[in-house]
Order: structure tokens, then C-alpha cells, then sequence
């Protein structure tokens, strides 16, 4: 199991006219998380486009507990509960308010695919090492 | 059944570097639907609000199968497959690109709430009445 | 002087919690009545792109008289009042409510790119041709 | 002069096509610049609403210099040149790339208003009060 935390301070631009985080912001929030999970690893979202590889949204599951409210300051736990198999990898996201409630989940699936050719592929095998490593007690 | 369609045309605030609407706009597109599916029932969301209601979002599961584009004209055609129970109503969105593909689902799961208490309550009866009619034939 | 009008209706993922359309959300009111401006010209902004130029924004200028709200149909109102002069074109846009009271105004200028070298150029011949037609009586 | 910067990083959502920061998410950077502002003042802009006052925006004026990109780190640095004088404030914004040039400018007015009444009012006392120590040695 892979997992990271980062925090997300909410904007006046994110809240709506019933007083919360309008729930279709919460897919950034997950984006977020995501891409500092990745840069954990040493490596960047950007770099993975950079190796030609984009990671496309194919399905997502958002499940809202508890409304997120004006300043505050979240925190996004996003986890992988596995390592990718062939080219699908799914985080799941955790936000937590500043006491510990738990106000949203997210589950995100995304594909591996090359971008010149548009045709999936695997997770970057630079990536995949740094990665293995969190996966091998339980796995291996 | 009730089922609703409304178009929209995509903008370039909501395109990512990807060249492709970004995966958590479709949220939106969801709301555009529903609202217009509701003002198609002789009332509009607004209305519901008025009326002390308020409709939070508790659950959204969107899949991804081809990618809207800038200046695409999009349909969103929006269903409800059967009638609210107690607090909870299910809007089931598909989207089509102008020729007829299909390039997204959502189910989106909503509550009514009355805004003044925070408290779980039913569809306003003025509204439920409306709906009645579209589920006659094939439930009772 | 070209003038073109487009409504658009205020879903809520616009709104923020003081009730009114969050003032950065009117960028892009402005780029759809910038966008049926052009296609109305019987050319879309899309088209541009196509012949390998950009039109980055370089500078705008809000005025903010009244909110827009949840649910509103306003009218943006988009107007050339001069042939673009080389690189550079000015969009001056107007947002009207229903009935008719002046919420926003914004200027917008633009500049014509090639998008392969980054290098200012001319307004495309082809739309060029269109818009001078509008100009004719009062500049020549 | 009061001067305070903060830092933000893009994330996907707010590129577009262009492979750069859509201009119109500029003006929540001037705000995420602005409520940093105020917060290191000893209050939040949401002590501010809970005193009973909104600061709508009223004016916006932005120049885009050289663009934001996904994955950059951009520092806004937000200045009062002035005390606020009656009922109106003015915030100049800078935005600069992680390697010191400047991308983006953005004068921001907004106006002070108590909530209630929707009438304009003055700044609050205790929140003027430590800023006019930043004021003191130029001003008198």
C-alpha cells in the first residue's frame, strides 16, 4: 500500500450559494492528491507526459459525507491499494476536514496510454520501481 | 421514465492541455441536465430553493468513454427511472457528441433537505405530482 | 461595428456563497460571446486553430455594476468597434439580465500568434474579409 | 505599502488547450493572494463575513505577460500601495514563475459592504488598526 497526504486551503471561487465546496470540485481535489502522491516518488505527472505517456480518467466515484466550507483546510489522503495492472491504476482519495471527520471519498481509475499513438500501455517502468517497493512485505 | 435532453456547447475554460474537456467539468453538465430536466417539470431549481429546499449531492459515478472536445456540441440527456423514494432521487445522465456517441455516464444521487433545519425530507408534493404522471403506465 | 448577442443561463457550479456569480466566472461569459462573434462571421474560433493561429489574452478590463445569480439568462452582448489593427483585437463585451439592466462590462484584448513559432501575426485574411463588410459605411 | 506573497501550484483543471493557465482562473489567484493578505493581518476574509461585511469586487484589471503552465509554482505577491479610503480597497497582485519573471499583473477593487443592509460601509476598525502600521513611516 502506497499512501500521501496534502492539504488544500478552499477558496471563495470553490464555494457555492448553499454555503459549501460545490461538488463538482472534488475531482481537483482528488488531482491534487494524485499528483503529489506521484511527485513522492520522485517523479511528476509532468514528467510522465514528458515521457509521451498521459493518464486519462476513465471512471469516477465520489461519495459526500460532509460538506467542505469556505477556508478551510482540508486534507486529501490518496492512496493505491495496489500496484496498476496493465495499464488501469486506481487511487483512492480520503479528504478530511482540519478535526479528523471524514467529509469525502473518491475513487479515480485511470489508463496508461500513449500519446502519440493514443493506445494503452503500462505504468513507466521508472516509475513501477519506485513504487514496487511499498507493495513488496504484503505482496511478495 | 422521465427523460429530458439539453445541449451544450464547450468553451475553452473548459478544455485541458489534454486538447479535451477536463474529466471533473462533467459535474457540471450533470447539474445543466437536471436542472433543465426539473424546469421541464413547470418548476426550476430555483424554485425548490424558494420553497426552503435544497438539493445536496451525496453520490456521483461517472464513466469516461470518449473524450468531449472545444466547440463540440454536446447532448445531455437526463433520466429519472423511477420516482423518489423518501429523501433520495437518482438522476441518470448520458452524453452524446453531435454524432450520436456516446461519450459519458453519471448517476447522480441527491437528497432533499429542508435548508432551514438540515433535516431529510421528500420531494416537494407539487413537484412529485408532475412526475407521477411519466410513471403511471408502467408502475401501476 | 460588429455587434453579436449570446444568452447563456447561470447554472450553479457559477454561483459562490454570496449568492451571486463568482466575478472570475465572467472571463468566461466574455469567451462565448467572443466565440459566437467570430462564428456568426460564418467562421469558428475553432477554425482559427486549425490554420495554426492562436489568440492568446492579453489584457482585460471588468466592471462590476450588478451581481448575476443562480438560475439568471443573461445576454452578453459582444461588440468590434474597430477593425483589428495589426496582431491586436479588442472585444468589448456588455452582460445584460432579463430585464435589461447593464451587470458587467468587460474589454478584452487579444493578439493573433502562429502558434508553431510563437510570432504575432495578422487577423486571417479569410475572416478579415468578413468583418470589413461591418466597417464600410462609417471608415470608408 | 503592505505586501505579503504566496505560493500555488497548477494543477490540471486550471490549463486548457492552449497548454498554459486559461487567463480566467488568474483572478482566483488574486484572490487566494488577497485572503493570504488579510489572514496575515491576524484575521481571515471569513472573520470578516462573520462580522457582518462582504467585499464584492467591483473592478478588475489584468495584464498577461507571459503564461502559467501546468506543474509551475507561481508566487503572487499581493500589495496595498494605499489605506483603503471610505468604503473601497485596492489590491495590486504580481504573479511570478519559480524562476523570478513576472507572468501576470491584477488590480483588484473591491468594495466594503455590510451584509445586512447591502450598504457600503468602512473598513473594519480592529482590521484597519494593524494595517495602518504598515502606513505609518511614509504617511505621517
Amino acid at each position: 500500500m502506497y499512501t500521501t497526504s496534502t492539504q488544500i486551503r478552499i477558496h471563495y471561487a470553490l464555494t457555492d450559494q448553499m454555503g459549501v465546496v460545490y461538488h463538482g470540485h472534488y475531482a481537483q481535489f482528488y488531482e491534487i492528491g494524485r499528483a503529489e502522491a506521484i511527485r513522492e516518488l520522485g517523479y511528476s505527472y509532468k514528467d510522465i507526459e514528458a515521457m509521451g505517456i498521459i493518464m486519462p480518467v476513465v471512471d469516477i466515484h465520489s461519495r459526500f459525507l460532509r460538506p467542505a466550507k469556505y477556508d478551510d483546510l482540508i486534507t486529501v489522503k490518496t492512496t493505491l491499494r495496489e500496484l496498476p495492472v496493465h495499464h488501469k491504476i486506481v487511487f483512492h482519495s480520503e479528504i478530511y476536514s482540519e478535526d479528523g471527520a471524514l467529509l469525502n471519498t473518491g475513487d479515480v481509475t485511470l489508463y496508461f496510454m500513449e500519446a502519440k499513438h493514443m493506445k494503452r500501455c503500462e505504468m513507466p517502468a521508472a516509475l513501477k520501481d519506485k513504487l514496487v517497493a511499498y507493495f513488496k512485505e504484503t505482496e511478495e
